[in-house]
């Protein structure tokens, strides 16, 4: 019995074809995601491990991708240690009153049951050539979120804490890393064949503010599991041997570099994810096809290509386009084997 | 007559300090600009030639900053062009409904009569060893705007026009190089020593599509004046080579490169502008001192630096810390070529 395909990739074993799947492709792209929203509420459906499931495989049945990726939102253990989050459309997360003080959060037992519930179940159903993505937001972008209160994009709340207060950070980053690392840790315990640390928003600092802020962070969550780990931020292009240095046996790169350009910068010891800008999906078919063969070609010749988009799919984005993209990343990476 | 020490250091000759200022210097974070702003809206005082100079000279007269930029806002040729740009609090300019058709836009004769007469003024009453820097938003920034009609992220609106319409694309952003190119030179024909392309949001195209749908405007703006030219962008850490073969004497960086690695990458036959992340300035003095240091020591033994933010100052940044600042730089670079 093998092992998932794209856990071959991210441990750079060659493969018989580059594997593919989206960020957030479960979800709001899909109909039948939507249709299913009508009936239950956001949380209900992340917290009913049958619902949860489902959503997860939806994407896997639809465009036959390569991975499951599981159905979760970055701030469920923020919730899980007693935050009170508001998901507000078209706005994002937004925690009011913020959350500054770490003495306000708690690290239970158990984070999410009902996740790891839906992944057995996802684990039971799913082809086992598949893998089950496991899933946890960047300490950096949830932190960002409870400091903040809501989206932001100077994140001077967090940035004024950090300098003028870098105990009450540090503080608070230790609690985060701690419950992020029981959470993936239990994801793997039921059944997640890779994780995926995702710090959105990570590139809205120096480099040697991540260093020091938020890289031994990432560090200990990274290193809390025995499987392949992904890491994950946008606007990072000149952040990119931070994020290696911190972990990850795949970095995922956004579409603001070049994908053989980033992975020059780190190394060829480890994998790259990436990295189509989603926002080519909306185009003309000929547009995509040229954006995906300029990809493939720079990962041309190395081992650990996980083919990705940039960052999520866009809620507009056709499905169909979706599995389209799947077969001719598969189709041409084939051919480039033979 | 020597010229303003900004300008030398922009044409990178060696000079006897490094020239300071700081995007958005004037405006919102000043006492003096606030107490104006209660008798007079934004659009007067940007139009009445004596308000507009007063608010371009008041950080002057406070930091004693090595330049005036001039105060206006990015969508002023816009609105100049008949566009209905609504300026609202804590969002940024609205633009409803959005623009997407270049026909409805109009080159004027004369862009912004009353901010020439402004820099007159401003030319006259300032020190000639101060430069007055001229401004104008990049033609990605404005479009971005006009197309998505209100601050965006993602930019979905404006590339899903770039790839399914890239006709209408062209087009618009034709009839805005063409604007933009005749403000800079009203602005230069009036006093303005150096012109600043301020394309804040370029950072959000890979660098393909940066080539294909952005920089040849950029060029002909940059084109246009025959004074030392700075072109700046966020989050282009990957992109600035491109930013650099679009045009300009000097490259504005952000804090999300080391100064040296990006000086390293666009070569040392153009200038840097930047690069103190201004949430920098949000925390205690002891920290701004070794961030300001760490950019000094990198930009060390090269000519054509000029001191600045990463990005514009941020509202309640305290106006003293910035007078200070100026001081440790001027301090620093004398010390440094004694």
């Amino acid at each position: 019995m093998s092992e998932p395909l794209l856990v071959r990739a991210a441990r750079r074993e060659p493969v018989e074809r580059t594997p593919v799947w989206f960020m957030r492709q479960a979800g709001r792209s899909l109909p039948e995601y939507r249709e299913l929203r009508e009936r239950h509420d956001f949380w209900t459906v992340a917290r009913t491990p049958e619902l949860c499931a489902e959503v997860t495989l939806q994407p896997v049945a639809r465009h036959d991708v390569d991975a499951a990726v599981v159905f979760a939102d970055i701030m469920t253990p923020a919730v899980a240690m007693g935050v009170d989050v508001a998901l507000v459309e078209g706005v994002g997360p937004v925690v009011d009153p913020p959350v500054v003080d770490a003495s306000r959060l708690r690290v239970p037992d158990v984070v999410a049951p009902e996740l790891a519930e839906a992944i057995e179940i996802v684990r039971g159903e799913l082809d086992e050539a598949k893998a089950v993505v496991g899933f946890c937001g960047g300490p950096f972008t949830v932190a960002g979120y409870l400091v903040e209160g809501k989206p932001s994009r100077d994140f001077t709340n967090v940035k004024r804490l950090m300098y003028a207060e870098p105990d009450a950070w540090h503080a608070l980053m230790d609690v985060l890393a701690e419950c992020f690392a029981r959470y993936v840790r239990e994801q793997v315990a039921a059944g997640a064949d890779v994780i995926q640390l995702f710090d959105s928003w990570a590139g809205a600092l120096s480099p040697a503010d991540y260093r020091e802020f938020v890289g031994p962070y990432s560090a200990r969550i990274l290193a809390a599991v025995d499987v392949p780990t992904i890491h994950f931020a946008t606007g990072a292009s000149a952040l990119l041997s931070e994020l290696a240095a911190a972990g990850g046996d795949v970095i995922g790169l956004d579409w603001r570099i070049e994908l053989d350009r980033g992975w020059d910068e780190i190394g060829d010891e480890v994998g790259v994810q990436g990295n189509l800008d989603p926002a080519v999906l909306l185009g003309p078919w000929d547009r995509i096809v040229d954006a995906t063969l300029d990809v493939l070609e720079r990962a041309r010749g190395r081992t650990g290509h996980i083919f990705n988009l940039g960052h999520g799919v866009l809620p507009r984005t056709d499905p169909d386009v979706l599995g389209r993209l799947r077969e001719l990343v598969h189709e041409r990476t084939v051919e480039a084997r033979v």
